[in-house]
């Protein structure tokens, strides 16, 4: 049994992988780390989780603890002050924040506003979307699990990017549940201002932006042009991507679908599908993807649950990949669908 | 022209109360004070009101402004302090807080955790529900606006109350929007924690409780338990009430609808109907009620805009009946349905 | 291994029995009919299966089918056309329909409007709400699903009515998500006329009346009044009761809180809490009960998703005792929690 | 007074006109016609128009009867046949349908599926977007009242076509409230399939892509590609459109900024401001655009309730240049806000 813990696990994320984690037939959940709940069980913090761990929220890891994996589910800054330890004792580590997402540290600087503290670790990193780096991830150490933005629209333009079918910028219309937002209560999660309501927000200076960048630019090659505009939707679980891209002159329809398929076809979590529906992945680590050509523009479009896909699902997947578990292990459940 | 001013009204009482009075002929908003949003135009903090209003908020209103009514949206034991001050002023106090709606300072005490510090003024203020107490209201120098719970509630039982047609205990399962919160996040509003859910809180202690039972004690002679549940409900405005009692042996379900049309028919604001729905009252003043007997119990409902007959549209109301004129001025308008 | 087939599983009652299904170690899905959909992939239907079965639906079971359990997730009327022939070929049933919840054909016809046409079967049908009708069910061939309202109405009062802790009439204040109208378009459950409002409907007059009063008169040995007003509300999944009793003179709080630890302590899939939350049981077959003492009111509430333990969860349960499996094999998740 | 009458009453957008018209001191409603209510009371069909108008539906317009303008909330092919006569009659005519949109006669056949039958008036026929055309509407006997999504799109980008600030093909992300589906129940409504998602439909197929197309072409002088990708929201009323073209080389974020407000200072029914939000314009007549400048790409945003400026509303502003009044007669209130 692999022996997991979990460190910032008071948040819908911490929430997500004890839930996952409390039906995974090969990994633990031994400590879950909460500075605002320390002392309380988890299962009163988390009322779906009675019956289902009887662990406590602890305030820090045993120092001598005997962890195989950990998840950090901590803000930025925060994971590069925790990975050097952690990696040093052998451990390792799945890290759900932004820390170890951006290869280079001044493009790191420029969107998160501090040095990178870890520049030997990052380095190592792997960016954990097994659908596109498994390989990597296989033989990782430290595996940097991508945001929730990035991962359903990377997965919706992938075949795109990888076959070189289309050129030039890409605009990427996003909307997420507020689940997303985190638990903290805030003015723009607040009920009466985003129910009846879609928000833009951070246009163009969203942190998912540089990330989504990354890994365009990594797999065509070249330095693409990304606009990303996030809004906040009225729903609490779910995220679809619309994504807007120009195909290469004589590209046809049929290649797209085929790209599709071709990268998709075997993938366990990916779903090539006419429209993606939210409703299909929620509570799921399924992702749907799908596309329309309109002229010469393709709409390229992906669904996903924000907090399993999106988080701490894939985190999960990550983890089944590092310790060789078949990768659906403990995800092997269908979305709710209504 | 009536000049008034609103003390309080960065929430969404005064941006309501904003709204209906910038339409209002006959009564005109001069000032409007926000310790948070002083100095900022007050439509830009409420864009709403863009091109309706090019008043500033204020810190606190002109010691020797010349106002004929305050519209308080203070918080409750702030408008006991403020009451004093302004009728010795000679102005007309129209006070959206529970200060002065019940009658008995003990329970003011009991209730709200605070010695009542004004005994004169509570005494002489008259409770703001038109459709009872019009004539009341009329010669009145303190107006103790209803609760929006109260308000709904009351109009749905006062036919069955009034003509003697129930008796025993009074069952109130109420279900509120949540602008009905105020527009502070707090953890019951966060969008993740309400949207997907009805949440049953304060049962048998929220403060409406006492003000339902006063006027039903009122109205019936009587000393009547009413048993209150109000709920959270995943919609912005609107209401709804669903009250249950005991018919007197030997009512019809024609002697209830007789009371209802006799108490009813003549009423602007309040329409009887089979089964009221929110969407018809949003945005309006209206308050739609309706009833069904089920053996020997009769189910009394209502609906109604929280913020409007529920709130700052009632204390218009009641300005309107304050200074002669025709009840629905400035209210004339109808519920958005959709 | 248990082979099951699903009549009328094109619902949303039939994607969850599949979705359940597609889990369970003990009980394989072999067969699902439906009418509108024959020939055609489940998973294509409903995608959220995609992965999770190969099955196409098909017009009618085989004649010669070798089931050893049928869930009927058909209408009223058809299951009791079909529960006759299903039990004749030695097949053990869970009728998800009404047609055997009600143990009086008179009460039956009554409240549906048609004569009953199986009362053989009818006096051998055991209700299958669990933890009140284990031992029965553990012997039965039918079993008698209970509806959502009945089940999530019950399982807050039980405590209160076996204990004898309370008499006289019960109001039952129940809120529902759209789930629960089906999936066939409907005026009242068309987006625009539900998403801002909750609706009470058929106050008085909903079938599952009786269903709920004849356990509660079973329960106690008396003929007690039950007021049943259910309201549409703005959610999908998930249901909310608010139920009021009058406690026998005497009783105290404490009392009351250890009937509930008393009855509900060692049940897997109940959990007496103190305020019940939809989101802790999305997409499980758990059911959180709770109460508050008002005066001499008890406030009993419970919250359960109505397509899980308020269908097609609880069916599962019932088969697993049937077969002697474990009682929550392959239910044995959390709920979504947020 | 003027007398209106309309065609076509019985859906939203009749109901919104009726709702307009009650309040309009200029304007009168003087006849709606609806085969499916014919006979019935309007306040009855429409709850929220009790108090407001005593008439009921008629099935079809007298013969004989005195009206200055007919408004047409008929489907597209209807309003075709119905205009001819109406013009005849020396009767103005604001058609909410498409067929006077398209000014190509062969446009219109390729995305309606029908010939256009009345050539004649299509030729005179005035595109009635005020802030845009309104001389052209002055003097126009038949407007053709826009759709929502162009109406809104347009107005977003009105100020970069004109200046001739963008250039190259245009996208448009477009997200509308559920209420702009109209009024019968559809799979695609129904509540369990659309209040937990957002939905892509239509992707470059959608009727409004040549009416934007239109718009830009005659703003630019050119003919340029629009991309149009409509969403269905889990929200009632309200509509935001999120568009993304290029700016010509050296265009600044200031020059874009005072061409905003160049175009729009004036505008009674337009905001600019930085985000623009569904709520300030739910109920009203208003419209907010807001923009930003990523890169070389610029974000154009607009927000509006699609039952009033994206339909009912903006009809009635036609209908106040037709005859004269002040635009904004009858149209003079602000959104909800919350």
């Amino acid at each position: 049994m692999i022996k997991a813990a979990v460190i910032g696990g008071s948040g819908y994320t911490g929430g997500e992988l004890a839930r996952i984690l409390s039906r995974h037939p090969g990994i633990s959940l031994e400590a879950m780390t909460s500075r605002q709940n320390a002392g309380r069980p988890i299962a009163e913090a988390m009322p779906f989780l009675r019956g289902f761990t009887g662990l406590e929220f602890v305030e820090r890891l045993p120092e001598n603890g005997d962890f195989d994996v950990v998840f950090l589910a901590t803000p930025h800054t925060a994971s590069m002050r925790l990975v050097p330890q952690l990696m040093e004792r052998g451990i390792k580590v799945i890290d759900l924040s932004a820390d170890y997402r951006l290869k280079d540290p001044a493009v790191y600087e420029e969107w998160y506003g501090h040095q990178h503290s870890d520049a030997v670790n990052l380095s190592k990193a792997v960016y954990g979307l097994p659908e596109l780096f498994r390989d990597d991830i296989a033989g990782a150490d430290l595996v940097a699990n991508p945001g929730c933005y990035p991962t359903c629209t990377i997965l919706s333009l992938a075949p795109l990017l990888e076959k070189g079918l289309v050129e030039g910028k890409i605009i990427v219309d996003a909307k997420s549940g507020t689940s997303g937002a985190g638990q903290e209560p805030t003015r723009s999660t607040h009920h009466p201002n985003c129910a009846v309501s879609i928000t833009p927000y951070k246009v163009g200076t969203h942190r998912h932006t540089p990330e989504i960048k990354g890994v365009v630019d990594g797999l065509t090659g070249k330095d693409i042009d990304v606009i990303f505009t996030p809004h906040l939707l009225p729903i609490v679980r779910g995220m679809l991507t619309t994504s807007y891209a120009t195909l290469v002159d004589g590209v046809t329809m049929e290649e797209v679908a085929m790209a599709y398929r071709s990268v998709y076809d075997e993938e366990r979590f990916v779903h090539f599908t006419s429209v993606p529906a939210i409703p299909a992945t929620v509570g799921s680590n399924f992702c749907e993807v799908g596309f329309e050509v309109v002229g010469s523009t393709v709409v390229a479009m992906a669904a996903l649950d924000n907090l399993v896909k999106g988080a701490a699902g894939q985190a999960v997947q990550n983890a089944n990949i590092l310790f060789k578990f078949d990768e659906a292990t403990g995800l092997d459940f269908p979305g709710l669908g209504v």
